[in-house]
């Protein structure tokens, strides 16, 4: 989008457009943008040049888009390019959005921060600014490493499922909020993957959606920091396996999913079948991706 | 300032009106602020309770402003507060000083940042907006190590600087911007420390005013990206000392100032005037700030 | 320890010899070292230099402990020093201690490490190689900020606890390991931090205890990847509260810390009992350290 | 290596024997391992069993190395693995080395380190221990970006050089480091790239030879902080380039490399080469590979 070649730009667009127009017809209410763009070494790009296209980019597209239609525009500190991202952190994601129009928010991917930034600000910035568009799910220990959904710090996660249920509260109803999960199963079998990951989210939003806000908002007031603490350390503490469980099998829902998933045999049905349509196709009858 | 007791809040917006008419008799332009507002620990706070009143207080300081003040709205990451920070990053001073009125600008410590952020990247965002507000120099490894300017990473200062002269070039004048100095000499001697900052700002600002900007901007144009690198590589080899001890030669200045500033005898002269002045108010002779 | 003056390095080295006399006279077997040499700027310092000094003053004192004590050396990767630390990360600490003697282990204080630096693996190789002097427990978001453990990333304190008590299970016994508390309460009640601390650090002691060791080192052996984590993750859910509370009726412990120690009246009592004593040493009623 | 299946470790040492025999015929003196061996979730992988496996097998590989040949044990933080490296930083690759036998040594990767670690601190260590064993030379910003060297931090560079150039001026002779340039040139032209690090190399190696050491071994004796930093500062500020061209004039080499290259015509020679054959295999005429 901000190449400096106009027939790259010209496609570039087209693409999107195209996507508003596949969007309308699928009844689509999400466009969902994360652009690659950056440059690799100091000096190759002219940073202030290609802010100004990206958003002139994404202001005609805007102005192709339905009413109900939402832009959601994504950020990354790095990767693919490593001297600069276009679109690096939530308040370049926040200030396109804006030149963009009031149809365009900012998507938080987990993974894609610097370390230590805390994500729970920014999404607790985005929502009071209603410019909350919508997450990508996933955990991280070093860069956008894309594992399952707090595998490894899953404080972190309750922590930004207690900013949107302390919001929920005070305005008295739940945000409008697009969860989507974005992780790449490089060496776990990928619906299990998929099952752990909704299951730790069920768990995680449940715990947070324990926390006792009235109690909460109280000793933020009087700035009673221990207990305001305890608030969210004992709703982390709760065992919510077991209600979780009985929620399921309220709605006939298997009570441990991945136990299920295993026992339905599903997995080996469909890797069959799957070797068997490329064999009738002519192909090799394994395949890279599982 | 984002105190939930009303008498520390009133307190501190007291703070910033007095500061506010003392630059006024001062005839002081530049009103700097950094807030050192955050929280500890997760849940200890409201964080949007808190950028609500961050806003509503600059506001207030705003509209005391004369015509010509600015005011300087600074952002760090951490220290003093360790879970979250009010004003953690250049977004939230940037919307917090767009809250606040049209006089408010965004100022950028360059150890105030998350490690491997591309500082030149916000500094070139807040050019092209116009909400540049200033610079607290100083170099850095870690955290907000306040080590003096270009001791660590020379030629990150360098591309600060080429930022601000392409745009120079490309708009046809220099902008205004203030230049401070945010050092903590821990170690070093003060005014020796204060002599290498200005001797080295002042070199890596001569190599980026050597940078062939119509050449840069040629070779961004044409996407030819070691050509575009090597311009900013060839004006960083560039020795630039020679012209600058000609330089200060023509202005009958010191050609080394380091050498001339340990030749006056000035640090021993003054460290005795403030032994004696100490012994004669009945104080020790030391003290424990050289 | 390894400044250049001889002076100061025999002072530094009395020091040490001084206290581990004391530790001889106060039957202390552990004599905890934590230096905070380094430099603070490119080209001050002869890094190899420096390491032959910390080694030869370590090998000294080593020669004065009696067979029971231990020499801990703890590392940290910065601060005070900004460009470099002698003892950077735990593999300095480790060939120091290799050179000091047989009685000096490595001391892992948990806030010094680099961002994402994965601890309990650290951990691991210690305990494997007998070289796990002990911990110094906090947690921490930026860098050493010494906030109560467990307040921001639970699951990674659960992580080291895990390895330890894997270690025990394999080796048919618990290793001995000295647990210290090194946090800064900037803005906690002191009192009511430490307690926080020991029940959050018996929390996730129990959790790791609850880890199913025999069945986790088969998935391990077998590569089962999810069913491996599961294990971890099934023994973090718990909600061991229940259980520590009857644990502490059965030892006529109050069976909640946090309120039985805010009920005891004890803060109010010696805080009024330090202020009568200052107040007849003829100081001000009133400290800075609460 | 560290796979609890044991075919697939016994498939990699015969990896491992093969290469030094395929050395041995090659008479390469350098067997550079690097492995992807790691984990991604927690509770995975047997960390204490791994770094056995690791070690027991490097030893086996050193027993059919002849004397003549050099075992380099690299290392890398992370990436593939995102939970755990078995060989994350560098006082883990010396253990593993130590543990192999005395043919075995540590190679540094610049890339290859957590943010802000201090790099020469670990040369300057192994160069004292007589354990390193090479460099792979790169540069980057975030994580391992394998850009080309200096073109994100050139004073970092020049530090490492430094310090093996204070090594050699104190010992009387240069240390023998294979240098080796592991970058990854994702859109920069191939040769040019490699053009532009051997260029840079020799300015940084020379700029360091520069250093007047014995006057920087007075002032780090002497305490004297800002005149020793001064030591590497000048040297660096020197524009080496002109002598540069001289030398390679003096040797008939091309005075402007990068200049020559591109006159050469050599890159669409071998390019319109390579199409033909590609042609004439019945390949298709292009390949993603420039």
């Amino acid at each position: 989008m901000c190449n400096r070649d106009p027939g790259a730009r010209s496609d570039a667009l087209k693409h999107l457009l195209d996507s508003v127009e596949l969007a309308k017809q699928l009844q689509s209410k999400l466009i969902s943008l994360w652009f690659a763009d950056g440059s690799n070494y100091p000096g190759q790009a002219n940073i202030r040049w290609r802010k100004q296209a990206m958003i002139g980019a994404l202001r005609e597209m805007h102005e192709h888009m339905s009413e109900d239609q939402t832009m959601l525009v994504e950020y990354k500190p790095f990767e693919p390019a490593f001297y600069h991202t276009d679109l690096a952190d939530w308040g370049m994601a926040y200030l396109v959005a804006k030149g963009a129009g009031p149809k365009a928010k900012v998507l938080v991917d987990t993974g894609h921060h610097y370390q230590s930034q805390n994500i729970e600000q920014i999404v607790a910035w985005l929502l009071e600014d209603e410019m909350l568009g919508g997450f990508h799910f996933n955990d991280r220990r070093y860069a956008d490493d894309d594992l399952t959904l707090g595998s490894i710090d899953p404080y972190q996660v309750f922590r930004i499922f207690n900013e949107i249920h302390l919001y929920a509260w005070e305005k008295g109803q739940m945000p409008t909020i697009p969860y989507m999960i974005d992780q790449s199963h490089i060496d776990k079998p990928k619906i299990e993957a998929m099952v752990q990951t909704a299951v730790t989210a069920q768990e995680l939003y449940a715990k947070a959606a324990l926390v006792d806000h009235p109690q909460l908002a109280r000793h933020q007031e009087r700035n009673e920091q221990i207990d305001a603490e305890e608030c969210l350390r004992d709703a982390f503490a709760i065992d919510v396996r077991p209600a979780l469980i009985e929620w399921r099998k309220q709605r006939d829902l298997p009570a441990e999913p991945l136990k299920a998933f295993r026992e339905s045999g599903y997995e080996k049905r469909v890797a069959k079948e799957r070797k068997e349509r490329r064999i009738a196709l002519g192909l090799s009858g394994t395949s890279s991706y599982a």
